[in-house]
């Protein structure tokens, strides 16, 4: 996603109470945030915010947590979740990559959706499906780490495989072309542009015991 | 594949010096076959054969055995194999699921290119990658699984991925456009038709250790 500046992104992001502004706070007892004891799912890169609105509109029972790197991006997400009313919805400014200094065993699971395929070789290790960030996500799952993917890039896709066989994680589903399937699906604004220009959605479902 | 009678099959094969008429008479000691010690390898469901005789003379220093169910269709690859003089492969009439009556823990590699892609769910369990099938090959191969495959459809290519990785395969390399990969590639007819009508050849390089 293409950034631009976002003229006091800083204050709308404080402004809202989406908005975690120190989510190392609530490390451990994020239940109290949301003043229950739900599931809690991060989304990892959540962009401008569509599929955290809809899944949250879809599922009350859970909370979600949406995680950008940008405050930039951070900022349209946000400005959409003011129009909603969403009590199961954070989102907070923070680097995938040291995600565990957030959240220790409380997580239920995570979607990665469109996330960066980094094409050139030497920079797959940025891949958010890659090793080092599954390792970094193993510390956040409670007992059980639980990963949903979907991307339109045939070489993240490829690569994801593989991390995660090869990290031992256990394939529940496998889809080439999520649209044609019958799997409930939440859209993002990107996914939806991608799709009608011919480009097939792919998804992945697995998890391991931890 | 769609079968035809072929006249005279049985007699075809008899007449061969390919094709092995007893091969539970060669269990344990197919190097004797081969009078050598060579890898051996096996593709299952060979086809009309273009596959195992592009690899034979690619790699004459591994033995190829090119497993067929059919005789209607095994005829086709040995009047094939009779137009070359290749010492490293043989063929055999049987049915993979009693592939273990045949050989055991000597096989190196199994092949399995365009399989049938069964597709109704119920009629998953005859996929030659489903559980049934892996277990019956972790009989034959020596000390090590390992499987490379190939197809040009979606479902099987799903349910593949599922199968290797819950039955505890390894991956090492997946590819959801193999032509348009750097990757070597034997191609077989039915791969250079489908390709050309637009369909993305699939495919999936695995191990697993013994």
């Amino acid at each position: 996603m293409r950034l631009r500046n976002v003229k006091d992104a800083k204050n709308i992001l404080k402004n809202s109470s989406y908005y975690i502004d120190e989510p190392e706070a609530l490390k451990t007892h994020w239940g109290e945030e949301f003043e229950n004891s739900n599931p809690i799912k991060l989304e990892i890169g959540m962009g401008k915010g569509d599929f955290i609105i809809g899944m949250a509109k879809l599922h009350p029972e859970w909370n979600f947590i949406g995680v950008e790197k940008y405050e930039s991006v951070l900022v349209r997400g946000v400005q959409k979740l003011e129009l909603e009313d969403l009590p199961n919805v954070r989102v907070i400014c923070v680097d995938a990559k040291e995600i565990s200094k957030y959240f220790s065993r409380e997580v239920e699971e995570v979607y990665l959706n469109f996330s960066d395929p980094w094409p050139k070789k030497r920079h797959h290790k940025r891949r958010l499906t890659y090793e080092d960030f599954l390792k970094e996500y193993d510390k956040i799952f409670k007992d059980r780490a639980h990963i949903e993917m979907k991307t339109d890039n045939d070489s993240l896709f490829e690569g994801t495989l593989v991390y995660l066989n090869n990290y031992g994680y256990v394939f529940d589903e496998v889809i080439l072309d999520l649209w044609s399937s019958e799997k409930e699906n939440v859209k993002t604004e990107y996914e939806v542009k991608f799709s009608e220009l011919g480009f097939k959605i792919k998804y992945i479902d697995a998890h391991k015991d931890l």
